[in-house]
């Protein structure tokens, strides 16, 4: 029996790492699909990934509750699988985000090229690293991963108010690009979400392995500072 | 002891209501601040009401944890528990929505007044009514309510896209007016998002009750859409 619960455990484990990885390609390929005004990237995030996203979505919650209902577990295990659920549920909104970039992409492909997207590129090249790292975090148990990937939130708020700066700019001097310079605000708003669950996942691998609890303590700062 | 667990449960779910009646406050207190362009409304929102929420947010959630660890639930009352956990972390999502309502209401203030905001307050008052609903179905238990806030989402869709459109034209005729068109558009986007916390939450309703689930339709409805 108790054999039959740690292999169930590992199974949790592995079919959230698929679901992770699922995730971070559906955020690369909407990006690429951006970067590159490619139609076919974009529509691939819609059509094929997010219903796969979904699907693993709702199979990895039956699973954790199946394991609460079924083994009664306690402290560590039971901390293990509450992050999952926990993660599980940022991941999935990760991939609405994916989403969401993708619809932007389409947006933009139907309009004129503008100039390069400067600064949204690196904004994502961050968001992404923070998602592997927290993910790489709970596999590995690293609470000092976590913590860098917390830290690194702000690098992130700086980056978006950046882009809004020089977009509003953008669209003041040529009002004919308001309509592409606001689909980059807004996929900026989109990276910094994906960015805020990957400190969300950070924080809850802390808690998992540690037993404490560090969130709320960036979430305050962030009210301390202009958005 | 069973009394006791119940007990507890019942505390639990008090303080939930608790937790769900000053995010509704929140949320209302930023949209008067505004409305009424008053300062101290929004300013309110971030230093009173945003930390006492956080600090629900973390109580609810160790209460529900100690529940799961000492007393190992079954069936009804584990669907009821991790229920509370999920509906806890949207709860707190919507009470960061409202900070960034009451932040984009103090840029607001900060402008010259710009015309009426005809149809925000109409889209506001649709998610408002949607987190009440959802919450009142969680405390009654009634799915029939639940389903009706789950379609009531597209709404709130439809107002997004004609507030998308109305503030680009304003946009396009007045440029003078971008940045304060654009603090509505992300006012909006708020609201879209308060609204879908209402929507995981009428969800979770149904699965708590029903042990069914219905989650992700909406989501694929949405994706048919063009947003």
């Amino acid at each position: 029996m108790h054999r039959h619960f740690e292999d169930q455990l590992e199974e949790l484990k592995e079919r959230m790492l698929f679901m992770s990885s699922l995730v971070e390609k559906a955020i690369h390929t909407s990006l690429e699909g951006l970067n590159n005004r490619n139609e076919n990237l974009a529509t691939q995030v819609l059509v094929d990934m997010e219903p796969q996203i979904n699907e693993l979505h709702l199979e990895l919650d039956d699973r954790a509750l199946q394991l609460l209902a079924l083994q009664q577990p306690m402290a560590v295990d039971l901390r293990f699988i509450t992050a999952t659920m926990k993660i599980n549920s940022d991941l999935e909104r990760m991939g609405d985000q994916a989403v969401n970039i993708a619809q932007r992409a389409l947006s933009i492909v139907a309009q004129p090229a503008l100039k390069p997207l400067i600064d949204i590129p690196r904004m994502a090249d961050i968001a992404k690293g923070m998602v592997r790292d927290a993910l790489d975090a709970f596999v590995r148990r690293d609470t000092d991963l976590a913590r860098q990937v917390v830290l690194r939130d702000d690098e992130v708020d700086s980056y978006r108010d950046l882009i809004f700066r020089e977009l509003i700019a953008h669209m003041i001097r040529d009002p004919r690009h308001i309509l592409q310079a606001l689909d980059l605000i807004l996929v900026s708003r989109n990276l910094e979400r994906i960015a805020d669950h990957a400190t969300n996942i950070a924080e809850d691998v802390i808690y998992m392995v540690l037993g404490r609890d560090i969130r709320h303590h960036a979430e305050e700062k962030a009210l301390a500072s202009n958005e």
